[in-house]
């Protein structure tokens, strides 16, 4: 039972100590039953008892109160900035060096670990990422992309990261497991490219 | 509380009705608790409180075992003979044809998302299936490309795979989940390629 409960019809009440992880409860639990989509800064304010103008202080939007909900380990907007600002040539490249060092960070692993495995197990955990990672992820490159097919181009880029995480960190097969990350990036660049640009 | 337990003790017994089902049981216990290579014919057989024989008899082999007894929907070992006879520069075209050739039956998606799903929440599965893998597929793969990086080559190979199973058939994300499968073997097989011979 959380917080959210317990103060729900007791009326807002100002930024009190804990408030900021109250909002964050109230968040999870609307993005896991409600959905990215059906989620709204108001109605997270309404289930923290707080008032829609402290949610926008404490995280500026839906898209952030996302990332930190979701204990995402690297905001994806910025992901998505590092990837498309630069040559179209390295796309292939720029993005599995910024996708591994994410996963080889420690901190990173252990989270994107847990995103990994909560994905598989529940679908509505799925959902939710597939919608976050469309929109902030997908949905921009996509569009620097500029071609008809761009969306299926970056979904097989997606399914390779997905796997080579899954193979490399959780299923830790040899060698992918044990290739030092610079030959992995050399080795797994121009198929991305390919499937990006080819 | 499995018939193993109830049975463990008092001695063998001759082929019953349902011997084939508590050789299985005592094989996915087996392999689950001691391994693929902790696990014996002649182990099974005393759990399942039969002779060593009547194992031998109704499945031939440990390989044969294991297949049985994770529920897998196409032998590795025919899916291994398959790949390796062949041109070697269509060979990432006959492994992504084969793989999503399983998925895409209603029966083997059944049983693969099931595996799946219980890889990443299960080490134990985890590490069953990636001795199995190893020793049926990836092994026989690897030795056909003959060069000294063979296993990495052929493990990139397998985290695609694993990936856009995981995205088109779990996550189902669009359009990856809704391109026709010829379209996606047309795109991914020439980054398998490049992963092999590349």
């Amino acid at each position: 039972m959380s917080r959210t409960d317990e103060t729900a019809g007791r009326g807002r009440r100002p930024g009190g100590p804990d408030t900021r992880g109250e909002i964050l409860r109230a968040a999870r639990e609307s993005f896991a039953g409600n959905g990215f989509a059906g989620t709204s800064l108001r109605g997270v304010a309404r289930a923290a008892g707080v008032d829609a103008a402290l949610v926008h202080h404490y995280f500026g939007g839906k898209d952030e109160l996302f990332v930190e909900a979701m204990a995402l380990p690297i905001d994806p907007r910025q992901v998505a900035a590092t990837i498309v600002g630069g040559p179209r040539d390295e796309l292939g490249r720029r993005i599995v060096t910024v996708f591994l060092g994410v996963w080889e960070s420690a901190d990173g692993q252990q989270r994107m670990k847990a995103l990994l495995r909560s994905m598989v197990s529940s679908d509505q955990v799925a959902q939710l990422m597939r919608d976050g990672m469309t929109r902030m992820i997908i949905g921009p490159v996509s569009e620097t992309l500029g071609v008809p097919d761009a969306r299926l181009r970056v979904g097989l880029v997606a399914s390779q990261l997905v796997g080579i995480a899954l193979v490399r960190y959780l299923l830790e097969l040899d060698p992918v497991a044990t290739t030092p990350t610079a030959e992995l990036i050399d080795r797994i660049a121009p198929a991305l490219q390919q499937y990006l640009t080819g």
